[in-house]
């Protein structure tokens, strides 16, 4: 653990609280209330908003563009790559959460073809979403990942330096690599795992931190501890998954940049 | 505040449970699930259907419309003027929230084009939104009025006159002016700006109370006021935007019209 | 209330946490992220997908399709055809809720289609839902029953007989039929009706227990138990139907095969 990047990590949140980026949402609808409720707690302000006609206009005014393909069809791949060129040529951050990608080919297809046709900044998901992408092995089930990769690490750097963006694995312990540099991040709580759309909001966490941070490394590790300490913090008093949730999405409003400092657990490889 | 205002904002809620009106929503993916659980917890009634088949049926069984634009697209749109002719025809009133309303010119046309070739009974937005559609300043960023409008007790009123409709402004003092009546609502609570949908939830508490109220001004104040002390009794014992969400959903449903005339701040201008 | 019976149940309940079941919904947007939750917190894994293009793969790799009609439209009944005949074609089985037939003929007439062309395995509504598939009257207003079937015993063993299904029928005491055995459950509380989705919920809990028990008549009973009893449980400290929800939820999880072989109240007509 190192206390530089503790420091690090609640300056990022203290800047994303001063600066209040607004983060373009086109994702599922399963967790569409969730991640703009986290949006705002983190301290950011949410749009969700997918129609072709308001794309270019909408990426146009955002500081960082989530691409979440969870509930995923043909007209909203079409508005994916509309932001996507637009946040492209403005030089802000696309965000892109593989959902179930390994399950389907439209999602494993889905997913390499953002990568390769667009500048992804960091590309999020569980062992099962990043080993479909990497043709690494792992294995969904649904959208659930049941079985991990074999060395992660190596995955995630070598898929980084491929498509030349940040891959972050989550997990128990979860992974960072820009293929240069690589960090893990000791946080969370296996409450987590009992709740629908809490890698989505984990994604939504890294754009915030990404739109106001141009390492998107080290942006990434330190949005993931601090939805991680979080979940510690909510895990005090679970008595069950929805409880739970409440606790944590309180404790990501409640966590000031001090408290994030003290409890984050950012290592570098 | 006025004692008989108050009164009559806890007959229009008795009135609500009495006769538990049925709210038909075309609205975004972000509020459907908290939408229709104040619907419910309120009194009334709700459903949520957007396709162009049922619109007319649905709407003519429904004793309000609620239109609400955050999630936009064309076929919504087409579903939206369905549904709007047949309640106009119907006299029963439309309620519309365009939300992100000056974030993009889809949202903007598409708030006006409604307003224009429909019969709108209230029109409720935030700062931003209202001043988008009056072309009187004020400004969004994404969904959320990030600056107010210089003088938005005029700007409600003669955009009020202009559409012949009721506008609302919510914010920290609630206005609400059909041209020639205008109130103030005082009830509200800081916490509601934590929470997404916040605004969409009082788009609906309108709808209920102007289902079972013709004077569309006088209703619209009382279902802010209702909605607004609410929040004020959440509020005491939050501990976070989320605990303070299931204190509101469980306050309005519990709240009784007595309470609601003690706690009520509507002021006639 | 049958010992042997409340046993079963159990022994249900510690199949699904064993064989964590994956649950392919095509269901409504109101409901996708509770009824996500209520699959995990079963045991289970939850997958909602709708396009077209990965239909019969996501099908492919399902135990149980559920087809919700709360938010219909026509690309989406495409979808349901397309899973349905993938999910009959693999012999597992589709649970179909008709929420709100009923009120409009797209509706009233899809839930039919449904019903003829495809293998249903468990047919879930209100009574005004059921009612209104069976010709047999009672009453929605938009997706709420408010007005009972006048023999529901016998309107769901007709029914069940004639599209040779499990028809299940929801209120103070559930009816489930086979058309050969008929069986009652008790479990259940009040709260319930206050949040919208419940019925959607306990759709899911049917498709959950359906997925490893071919005796659909009986895992229906038992899934019913089961979300029932939590309601009961959830219900002691309830101040809301907001607080309830999450009582509700945290109780599903909690829940121990040994605890509802305990506290389920099914009965054999």
């Amino acid at each position: 653990m190192d206390k530089k990047l503790n420091q690090g990590a609640g300056e990022i949140l203290k800047r994303v609280r001063e600066k209040r980026p607004l983060l373009h949402h086109i994702t599922n609808f399963v967790v569409m209330n969730d991640t703009a409720n986290v949006t705002l707690h983190v301290g950011a302000l949410p749009v969700m908003a997918h129609a072709r006609e308001e794309m270019k206009e909408m990426t146009g005014i955002a500081n960082a563009l989530v691409l979440n393909i969870g509930t995923l069809s043909k007209e909203w791949i079409e508005s994916m790559f509309i932001a996507g060129r637009k946040a492209n040529s403005m030089r802000i951050p696309i965000i892109l959460d593989p959902v179930g990608a390994g399950a389907t080919k439209l999602r494993s297809s889905t997913s390499l073809e953002l990568l390769s046709k667009l500048e992804i900044a960091v590309l999020r998901g569980n062992h099962g979403e990043i080993g479909a992408v990497a043709g690494a092995g792992g294995k969904v089930k649904g959208v659930e990942s049941v079985e991990g990769i074999k060395d992660p690490v190596k995955v995630a750097q070598s898929l980084a330096k491929k498509y030349k963006t940040v891959v972050v694995i989550t997990g128990k312990r979860d992974i960072v690599s820009s293929g240069k540099e690589t960090y893990f991040v000791d946080n969370g709580d296996q409450w987590l795992s009992t709740n629908t759309g809490t890698g989505c909001m984990s994604t939504t966490m890294v754009a915030a931190f990404c739109a106001v941070e141009k390492n998107y490394a080290f942006a990434s590790s330190a949005a993931l501890a601090c939805y991680g300490y979080a979940a510690e913090i909510a895990a005090k008093n679970a008595k069950g998954p929805a409880s739970f949730k409440i606790a944590l999405l309180d404790t990501l409003y409640n966590m000031s940049p001090s408290q994030l400092a003290k409890g984050a657990k950012i290592y570098a490889a």
